[in-house]
């Protein structure tokens, strides 16, 4: 079995900054042109995915709304199919995601890059569902970001805090999470084995990728620092940008 | 060598609520007469120390300030003694504690039971100091308490939560911390395996007190529950009340 569906992280990947890496958008929309299968992962949590998905478009990308998956779209879709009934802690630009979904009476917590809503009180409130038995998931599991001035705490870090004092473990929807790549694989009609993660992010990205069963790829761009490929364990390939992905030579695994 | 020092835990140990456990006061003014060395030592950072001496006076304990060892006084003294300038998320009730220690322009980080203080802008502040090299200072390790009404979120939770994004240790002042036990153990002249902590949290006061190469007590007031004594791994007394304490029956190992 080959390489039938390709997965781009975006931020680093095909854009840095604001601008495309150079060739990317050539290279997706070629492969698109041979035959694969795309899908554009993302985790996203402060921007919506029509903003994201009209950033794409504007850049040359070719690609339908249904191949663009953000963490708090997915993490959406998993409280709707569930039923729940969420106490949202997100950020206001992706609260549209939960559109549609009862939030009276909350059964469960989704804590993403909600910024000053990630007060005391609101995290007790947050505690005192899980305690109740209410599940906990997560918009990503980063510790921190670096917001252009300084490095601010991320979801992940409030996440792992009331994992820690729950003893309850948090769905992640989010790269590394595997129920989030998951979800991506399970919209291809692939196995996990035949969809390539392509990321900057080592741990992310790519060991998320091949914990969910998935090949992956290491690309130098973004935030990819000297020596990232040997700080984990596993085959993955390591590329200079994602305008060189050729799928062909991945045999999986 | 047997014991010549006691440790006493005081919420669930000398008092419950805020009632003396039946024969505890009797039991600690008979054991000073016989000679040992009293120290009380409590986590609480809600109440000045002012407060707690009193309290402890009111119910007929005979004791000088200098055998109350609470974790924001311990705290305070750790940073004097190290020269830092603290930023301080502390209770409004404890922050006299740190008197006299300059605050402008902060390189440590102290943690405890803030409360509201303990707001998305705030942490981030204390996240970028500990980047920039600042040590940690957390009063407490506890995940949660329980404050009459509702389970809430405890200053062990966040201090964890900082320690998580930035890879740093905290350096906990107050039990279960090592540097806390051995400021008490300090101040009465003793070795460690000369010191008997006496609590009812199995894990902060008898864990830690093992940890730290204190003998300990379990006794079965307080927070106590059936089963408790399973729970860690170590030799150490259980009774049914500090009123039973027999510190000539404890051979130092």
């Amino acid at each position: 079995m080959g390489i039938e569906a390709l997965f781009f992280d975006l931020s680093g990947v095909i854009y840095s900054g604001l601008r495309p890496v150079p060739g990317v958008v050539e290279r997706v929309n070629a492969l698109r042109r041979r035959g694969y299968c795309l899908r554009f992962v993302t985790n996203t949590a402060s921007q919506s995915r029509d903003y994201v998905l009209n950033m794409l478009t504007g850049m040359g990308v070719a690609l339908t709304p249904d191949e663009l998956f953000t963490a708090p779209a997915v993490a959406a879709q998993w409280v709707r199919s569930h039923g729940y009934r969420p106490f949202l802690l997100v950020s206001p630009n992706v609260v549209g995601e939960f559109d549609g979904i009862a939030r009276d009476d909350p059964d469960c917590v989704v804590l993403g890059d909600a910024g000053d809503a990630l007060s005391y009180a609101n995290l007790n409130r947050a505690f005192g569902l899980l305690l109740a038995g209410a599940p906990l998931v997560g918009i990503g599991y980063n510790r921190y970001y670096h917001d252009g001035e300084d490095m601010k705490l991320d979801a992940g870090t409030f996440v792992h805090a009331l994992e820690w004092a729950s003893g309850r473990e948090a769905v992640i929807m989010g790269k590394p999470g595997a129920d989030f790549f998951a979800a991506v694989v399970r919209s291809t009609g692939f196995a996990p084995q035949q969809c390539l993660m392509v990321g900057d992010d080592v741990f992310g990205d790519v060991e998320g990728a091949l914990r969910a069963g998935l090949q992956a790829c290491l690309v130098r761009t973004g935030k990819y620092r000297e020596g990232d490929e040997g700080r984990i364990a596993g085959r993955f390939a390591v590329l200079d940008s994602a305008a060189d992905v050729a799928p062909e030579r991945v045999v999986a695994q």
